[in-house]
């Protein structure tokens, strides 16, 4: 799936210390883990007890990131940051997270994975009553849900709270405000977020356990879905009035592409979902080959699950330029098709005169796979099998993943055999849907939603509630 | 006055287009021509007739923020710009401008130079009502009337000429929506505005004349106090409601330190008003010398006006070495203080045994003073009188110069001696407040804001109004 | 091994067009191909047929060195490049290749990757008759033995073949002069070269044919030990006066470690080499495991030769950061420990509760190796094996690998079952020195050179002749 | 002269401390003081009394060099810097200095300022004897020079001094060698070189005195022509035996042109060079006018003299915008003739309906002034009369000023009154060639160089001579 992106997937962190120290420097590792979940913008929020203050800028958190926010940003009690993957033509400032909110001289700092489902009617309701709004995220009406239902509230924890009867759809949030680390997580928990304690005293919530190891902290336990978990000075306290009592919803799209693979989430390794996709694979799609090998990096660990289930020989497919980084900008821009040459290379070592099945984790234009297949033949490959470990993209998400318009997908209107011809492959197989539910584990009795491939999506949507405020 | 920099000095910068076109050029030719007025943080908004786009960069305009700006903004009808000098602390994205307001499908961005006397009214106003805000500054809360005027208004004109009966103080506006590009100027005038007109047709809005020349605009006119302009598709509209009759309170300072001296200033060349401040300074504080040199840059233009007067030779006291850019960091910390020395060096060819007048525009702290005193002893100066081109400062200011706090200048509790003492100086004379009106008519009828001298203030101001929000 | 980098390895590449063209584009896809061979200092040199220009600069080939050479070296017939891996000390501009000589106005510009066993007599013979030296390395000294014997030949092809009858060791070089270019390799063949032709009649040559694929080359062959080929507008020309009829002593260490495992040295594909170590490693040191896992991206292609052999399943034990940059700096000093966390990630759904094979390429100081043993025990493993792919280092090299004092070698006064106790490994193993003959040919009867492991010098040595000239 | 940089004008720098310390400081303030001398390279070589270390880079030296030098050089006894400005063409590292040469054992480094003129016979003799080059400046032919002196000298001294037996022409060395820094000027003085002292017992060398200031060193006084002086732990050591007892010829255009105006070559300050220049300009070609102005910053100086001579008030004829550093790239490359109108502003307050006389140093092209000229008109000038405070360049210079061939200058084959009308100026004149000896002492006793203006070679000259090597 290297020649699509999926968009609205981002990454959350936060961070809560008992004493006013520099987060700085573990706000960037946790970020640095998370970076494959966001790349346009990366912002952090840090309070220093009394003022909440915030440093944004697009791009990825390179070297000038971390030397500006270093000077802007002070020593701090708890501090949240964002990574960010957005749509075209919002790669603006103004759609980077965290938002940071005043109010009546308080202020709260806000930052979220995932989509709202009611967004329009929300924000629509609070411009008739005057407000304006800057930007055109959902972030930016939780932060004006929460500024209302701050007035009537305790604290912070029982406004997020409250806001969470009146927001629809997929949220994980993170919000700072004074001493207090806030994390939440929608009802039906469709994207992931975990907490876990450092040795010295310090929490830590991320969209990703992996974000926990980067900074040292131990992995707690995951936010159930539905469930508020507040970090203050009074200790950690859990809300769970809103808590689900239903399964989980749990994107299964997390497990197949987006997470890393040596995160947890829920129960499951992702590693090992990845494994059992490959498996399934070879058990419902199998072939005569000489050797499985995968698209770099996104096909590698399923190609190892088909492989060890097959009992055909795991190769090492093709090898990638580690030296080619983003700076890399083609010198002629007519050279540009060269770059695949420059970035992906055959191994003719492993595939010459032999039938090769190729495994990626997804195909959505095709252009990708269909390079693939070709630099296989070009390398002596006599047959190339494709297997793909995900049924194909049918519905659109309305939960954080903006798969592109349904016309642009491959996997509309053309058959399997159609698809196959377009890439050039001698055949092509998706994992079937059924197995979905055994990907995360292993009696299939987790829940997930994959109504990308099934359509059967877990709360009402209405088509078109994805429309833009501009 | 290289020693301190007055705060809350803004540029604003405005263009319009009767056809859709990159406005990318002129933006930055008008603001580059600006830069002195604020090198915190550059904003550029475009409008390409339906969406307003807008990005927005700490530091000054480098190359960097225009390759940036230059992938993000399209063709457009019209545009703005900002450039802002802003108090300590404040350097956040959060507070540059211009600001991007959403509401009810419209949209419309404004960038505002100057200081409302009323912010904290306004805001617990809307806050009381729901409103939230994300940044501490003045313009978000017009942002805010401006919305909500916009709601019974015909157009944004409109909207713009009743929100100027809410907001009191100095502000120097130009609004950006759809294919409209409004300016707006406060009744009393504190702060410059003109426009002028391209031989292709465009319209430009600027803080000041030097900018229009930048980008081969000729020059209409300034802005009148009160006055709303607005450049559409219609033509120009222009709507003076709001006009005030009487004298206009021009912020006297702009002439004596903030405008480029090639600006004119209503009917005044701003190079002229320094001439006359070093003329006026010659007559009412004569000294017997042999050479008037000016600081550079700050008392360049005073220096040739009080030789002039005096016929007292000019002279150039000091070379600064052209190539110690903002690049430029000492290689050792403790060596900071061996920076003057390479970037300014006294000319002992000029002053050796020579009785020498020294001219600067101001005196804030003195540190600088004391420093360009000594290095005219050092260089041989048998005498140094210093003449400052204007008179202490006494007052703070409401209307958009920072001034620090009354205590931390150096006029403040001390006699003219005293800081002659302090400086090293063999005399010491400010200009006097009666001649303040003279600098910029030769009959001294022209109004003027000198509050921050004689503590005159054209409008009602309440000490503390200049609280931040946080 | 990647707590280690050979040193004195470097890349060359070269093109020769018929026409007068850019070959900018080309020399750029060429080294950042073989970019793995060092990234020290980057070099270019071209000729317009008249003139040789040179451009060169420390570090990788990023953009910044692609635009300042675009700007300084013009259209040429043909080109020359170098990519310099060094000691410690030598990061000097100084020592940067290609090296362009002038004498009696002639030029010609020459890159070379190895090392000469006879550059300190040639160069004190120079000395003595009054030339001087500007580096340490001995690409100068081959310039200027290539100047003296210019002299009395008719071409440069000459002058270089010449010149190899007086330098002795390894090297593969390319000479660049008006236009023509000259490839030529030592007699034994210690360091790769290769040549090929692209479609529209340009030559290519280059240290690795990774690098003539990069730029849409088809490979001809290797350049033979002993030979020099010239491209020139009179064609190919090809002088073997100097080839070794004896097999060639290609370095080992090049199919262990340097090449990039795409490339084909000899007959022999890299990787097909890597593979054959790892499965001769299953059968001499075999273990009863679970999985077989290999260190990234060292030991990746042998740990898939030990799988297929073992028919233990292979797995993915480790996961890169691909975000983790150069450019990533550890914001706080202190915290350089905790970068391994952030760069490499152990997949504890591969290795938990499992007996684990852990396989490397090679094994030097041993603090690689010994953080991934306890990286993978922290992650569940049972028990960790670990396996290198090549024997021992006990050995200098004379011919272009500038391995640490023997004494810094982990293998040198340990036992194999110590070197284990310090890694914390349950096992280990080396490959016997018995193999490498059939790493590169199934007969084994492929010449190389293995003297670091065995001490087998192909050609005469003395010990010493590896020090430097300041 | 704005449009014109004359070539080859370089400037040197050299420090000598009796402890090892770090030189890196003093040599960055030392060389930034001397930046006008040359923009294209920079280079600085350190001795640890051992090793010569060296680095260069192209362009200024900005922040980039000073942190990668400040990595690869190490604290040192003495250590020499260089600055250089360039021909076309010779923009490559090849050609920057320091040139460090190595031979049997020995380095050393050397910097040049100035000209040989029997360069050519010189290199074609080493050629001859085997001897290579790998750049094409006169500096590496000096550095074989004193290698083969240095063979049967006592020390570098001896070496240094025998070399100037050999060269002819104009040069002002600084040379390093273990811990002796040598400084050397040729026997006619043609390029200024001076020495100091600071106050813990380090030496400095220097093109000017400006940058003895900058390291707070003391001036002692100027390197005699033929002069070579040493520093080392022996003390300082002075060698006068090529002393020329005629008197010197220090190149005028130092004065008129390339020094700082706070430096102070011979006796005489430079400013007052340049005073006087202006005085004796309005002496021999007055006019009736109103105004004074100077093209900054080339003629400010200048245009104060002619002003006091004159009676004539001083006036600011033009701003020049301080914010657009190197790094402004006009957006658009056909907007690149709007630059001069970002760069430089007339001030209309100063010129309107004024006669104006425009004072420059020089007019080579003639571009430069004729825009400056309509400037002045569009500002309102009545009448612009051009005044040039040296003599217009009719003859080429052979020792180090590398004016454009006779043909380009404007002065060669037009009339004064032609040019005045190519200007658009109402009146021209230049500075007469007799007045030239009385720039520098008010006898006109002191001897110079004035060959570009006058023919009059103070050394025999071979048109021709400064044909390149390639």
């Amino acid at each position: 799936m290297t020649d699509y992106k999926p968009h609205e997937e981002c990454g959350v962190f936060g961070i809560y210390s008992p004493e006013k120290v520099s987060l700085l420097t573990s706000m960037f590792y946790g970020l640095y883990a998370l970076q494959h979940r966001g790349q346009e913008s990366v912002g952090i929020s840090v309070s220093d007890g009394d003022k909440v203050l915030t440093h944004k800028a697009l791009g990825m958190m390179n070297e000038h990131f971390r030397e500006t926010a270093s000077e802007v940003l002070p020593d701090a009690y708890a501090a949240i940051g964002h990574l960010r993957y957005s749509t075209t033509g919002g790669d603006d400032l103004a759609n980077a997270q965290p938002v940071t909110v005043r109010h009546l001289g308080r202020s709260f700092s806000v930052a979220h994975n995932g989509n709202l489902t009611n967004t329009q009617e929300l924000r629509r309701g609070f411009e008739l009553t005057g407000s304006v709004f800057q930007s055109t995220t959902d972030t930016e009406v939780i932060g004006h849900i929460i500024t209302g239902e701050r007035i009537g509230a305790e604290n912070i924890t029982e406004a997020v709270s409250h806001a969470m009867g009146r927001i629809q759809g997929a949220y994980s949030l993170v919000v700072l405000s004074g001493r207090e680390l806030v994390a939440a997580r929608d009802p039906n928990g469709f994207r992931p977020l975990c907490y876990g304690k450092t040795e010295d005293g310090k929490y830590v919530v991320a969209s990703e356990d992996c974000a926990l190891a980067a900074v040292g902290a131990k992995k707690v336990r995951e936010i159930d879905p539905g469930e508020v978990v507040t970090f203050s000075p009074e200790g950690v306290v859990f809300n769970r009035t809103r808590c689900n009592r239903n399964k989980s919803s749990i994107c299964i799209f997390e497990y197949i592409y987006f997470a890393r693979s040596d995160s947890v989430i829920g129960d499951c390794p992702v590693h090992k979902a990845r494994l059992r996709a490959g498996a399934f694979l070879a058990k419902s799609s199998p072939v005569e080959a000489d050797v499985v090998v995968g698209v770099p990096d996104s096909g590698l660990d399923a190609a190892v699950g088909y492989s060890n289930e097959s009992k055909i020989p795991y190769g090492i497919g093709f090898i990638k330029n580690k030296y080619i980084g983003r700076t890399f900008i083609a010198p002629d821009q007519s050279e540009r098709e060269n770059m695949v040459r420059i970035k992906l290379n055959p191994l003719a070592a492993t595939v010459k005169d032999k039938r090769v099945v190729l495994i990626d984790d997804s195909i959505v234009r095709g252009t990708t796979g269909k390079r693939m297949v070709s630099m296989l033949r070009e390398a002596g490959a006599k047959e190339v099998h494709v297997r793909i470990s995900s049924p194909p993209f049918m519905h659109p998400c309305y939960f954080g993943v903006d798969i592109d318009s349904e016309n642009s997908l491959i996997a509309n209107g053309h058959t399997v055999q159609e698809i196959a011809d377009m890439l050039g492959a001698d055949s092509l197989a998706f994992l079937e849907i059924k197995y979905l539910p055994y990907l995360i584990s292993e009696k299939g009795d987790a829940g997930c939603c994959s109504a990308c491939f099934d359509g059967k999506y877990p709360v009402k949507v209405t088509p078109g509630s994805k429309t833009r405020f501009e």
